[in-house]
């Protein structure tokens, strides 16, 4: 491969200048940008230098930002204003976020004053905002343009154009009235008008608008860009597809995290520090430990049931663990199901109805095996067998209740359904379930 | 907003046919296609022929599964042939799956010769692969067309493409050379060759790829779209972002299930009937439960300790919970890591090492908050608090070392990480937890 010889001739001495600068015109960006990880400090900056002047800003915004800041730290005064007048202003944005406060003041001195204003502008949108992930550089149209205007505007403009693939109908004051695609321009004829082409029924978001509503249209519609507006509806920028994916897998770690106990980070895990990880966590621990001592007090509720008959305590752990799985398995698909928007409020009587006859036959299956188990086990006991199981039951009757109610209810009291998955509804089940299954007990065994 | 007005159009008696059907071109086949949720067996067919034939498959497509069934059942023979040939054959391919064998009869009879085959094909390639997700409207140039032919072979047959944004170069033996943006092809001179223009170095996979990894390159290279070629390197058809939007959903969707202890499935909840539901959560279950009772086995072996003190039986729940949430949280982390491919095998020491530190820091925390919980609220009884709390510090040490090499390890094993999350997971740490729990125990008490 291409990123094969390139990493050959990097290490040859002197470096063949010519020869790997016509290999990176042949080399995705993106497989340049890997270059960078391994090179450090050194030939981080002999490695940029090298790239063709149309490309270097292309690969800067694909490289990770610890490698960004070294060489950052390398590059002249004149090479920083290559790369920021050439990136993108989303990515620009981005870069300005990421680096630490002694690069931002270098980087933004190299920016020409309107770019500049845009940036600053970008980073004042809410995090998570359509404004916060959109960019500004795309083709705008006026109604009165013929598709040979159009074709012409894009020819001079749209090399340095975020999207060519959909240009922007604007009135003179920047309102934005429709949309046409190269691919109606392409297929229409020269002197056709933009007006009559364009399509005034397009999907658009505000900039405050949240990114995951944003994603979600471009999901539902099948998107490859959409516009951006003010309150006024007045064209601000335009969000396109390769975006929204990373958006997509940033809201489903985000889910990830919160349904495994974690305070969201949107830092990769190894990029982490120790002292972050542990505070991400330790809250949730905390908070579900303290919970978990009321199912602890139960037990000592029911002490001298236990006193009487200590071999109660040998099925606490199953019942727990099936409780909590029963539960989670349930909230888990309500909560994806929501997350997906394919579950609603308005479903929760036909959720909770599929959930009991659900919950009825996973009891039975599980009551069956575990009746005969106990039974055969333990000295043929059936009044055990029958208090265990009969537990068993009302148990993943009530876990999967509770499993498809909390994140429902969650999300109709506007918190994120996510947080009633696993770790919170094993929490509150496992209580429920030790509090079954001691009535139960003292109820067969009149204890 | 045009939808409302349709709506009440259609409710409208006689129908105004001639301004719903001016009302549907302007509408998104994606709204126009939600229409047919509520409409039902008598209406649906009647708004299905109001439709414009150029927008009619494209509608289609974007209908529910049990909607189509039903809309199938009240047409023609020649509109399902209309419907079947005006399909993008990936979403043809889609259908005929869908649809109850009584249907696919009349669907493919429907179809002309050559593109049943094509279906057909496109049918018996492996679940879940690039061929499986792949359609076959796609451009296609030779290397010695000139940028006008290009333009205008795009205008003669484009409108029926998947995507012109892309062309795809071959040879005459259909072999993959190149492939060229719209972008470029707008950007050069009329009389460029292809040949010249087209870039060489491009992402592509073949028919039997994972679609999973037809995604990933999607999201490392923001591509739109990427050519599939068989063994031989032919092209045979191309994927659009749209579909590997889907696809990702589809690949989280599949994560959150497993990692919930359910056998994934591909139908939306609202969808599935209860027997499948109960079906995918039963094996699973009825796994955890028995091995569980291994847990319950340990606390058995500890009943004359217990006997002793039966106080430590409320401290139970607590550790247990802890336990399974704090190995939880890490094998949330290290999947989700591995599952966006930033953490690979060779991390495993990076990992366990971090691993290690947070679990110190997190076991500190809830230590201290532990033990001053339980000495003032169990009359100041010091061994007592010790005992739970050096519990709690192991435990929280070895369920996050499980939590972060079982996903390593199942990967390794080439099995799906995603399995070893929190239901295992906690399963495995609650028996380490009391196995832990009663040996500090008995040696701090001496029992």
């Amino acid at each position: 491969m291409i990123k094969d010889e390139i990493l050959e001739l990097l290490n040859t001495d002197p470096i063949p200048a010519a020869r790997l600068c016509s290999l990176f015109t042949d080399t995705n960006a993106v497989d340049i940008a890997e270059l960078f990880k391994d090179a450090g400090k050194e030939k981080s900056p002999q490695i940029f230098r090298l790239l063709p002047k149309n490309v270097a800003a292309d690969v800067f915004s694909y490289i990770e930002p610890d490698e960004q800041h070294i060489l950052i730290k390398a590059l002249s005064d004149s090479e920083i204003s290559d790369i920021m007048n050439g990136l993108f202003t989303d990515d620009a944005a981005d870069l300005i976020e990421e680096m630490p406060a002694d690069v931002v003041n270098r980087l933004l001195l190299g920016t020409n004053p309107q770019k500049r204003k845009i940036i600053n502008q970008i980073l004042q949108y809410p995090e998570d905002s359509a404004g916060s992930i959109m960019t500004t550089e795309y083709v705008e149209l006026g109604e009165d343009a013929t598709v040979q205007d159009a074709f012409e505007h894009i020819r001079e403009t749209g090399i340095n154009k975020k999207t060519i693939y959909t240009s922007y109908v604007i009135k003179p004051d920047r309102l934005l009235v429709g949309i046409v695609t190269a691919k109606k321009l392409m297929l229409a004829g020269l002197d056709d008008k933009i007006g009559a082409l364009m399509n005034t029924n397009f999907i658009f978001a505000g900039t405050t608008d949240d990114q995951e509503q944003v994603a979600a249209l471009f999901k539902k519609y099948g998107l490859l860009s959409m516009p951006i507006v003010d309150k006024d509806q007045h064209l601000v920028g335009i969000v396109t597809v390769d975006d929204v994916v990373q958006v997509i897998e940033e809201e489903n770690t985000e889910d990830f995290e919160k349904m495994g106990a974690l305070h969201p980070s949107e830092e990769p895990y190894l990029r982490t520090g120790v002292f972050r990880l542990a505070g991400n966590r330790i809250p949730w621990l905390l908070f579900l430990m303290l919970s978990a001592t009321i199912t602890g007090s139960i037990i000592t509720g029911f002490e001298d049931a236990l006193a009487v008959l200590p071999v109660l305590v040998a099925f606490i752990p199953m019942l727990m663990d099936t409780a909590g799985n029963a539960g989670t398995q349930t909230s888990t698909l309500i909560i994806r199901g929501m997350a997906l928007q394919e579950i609603r409020f308005q479903h929760l009587a036909k959720v909770i109805w599929k959930e009991i006859r659900v919950a009825i036959l996973c009891g039975l299956a599980l009551g069956l095996v575990n009746f005969a188990r106990i039974y055969f086990m333990n000295g043929r006991n059936a009044v055990l067998s029958l208090a265990v199981t009969l537990s068993l039951l009302i148990t993943i009757l009530l876990a999967k209740a509770i499993g498809c109610v909390l994140p429902i209810a969650a999300k109709k009291l506007t918190l994120d359904p996510a947080i009633m998955a696993a770790p919170v509804i094993t929490t509150i089940v496992d209580g429920a379930s030790l509090a079954v299954y001691f009535s139960v007990a003292r109820l067969l065994f009149r204890l």
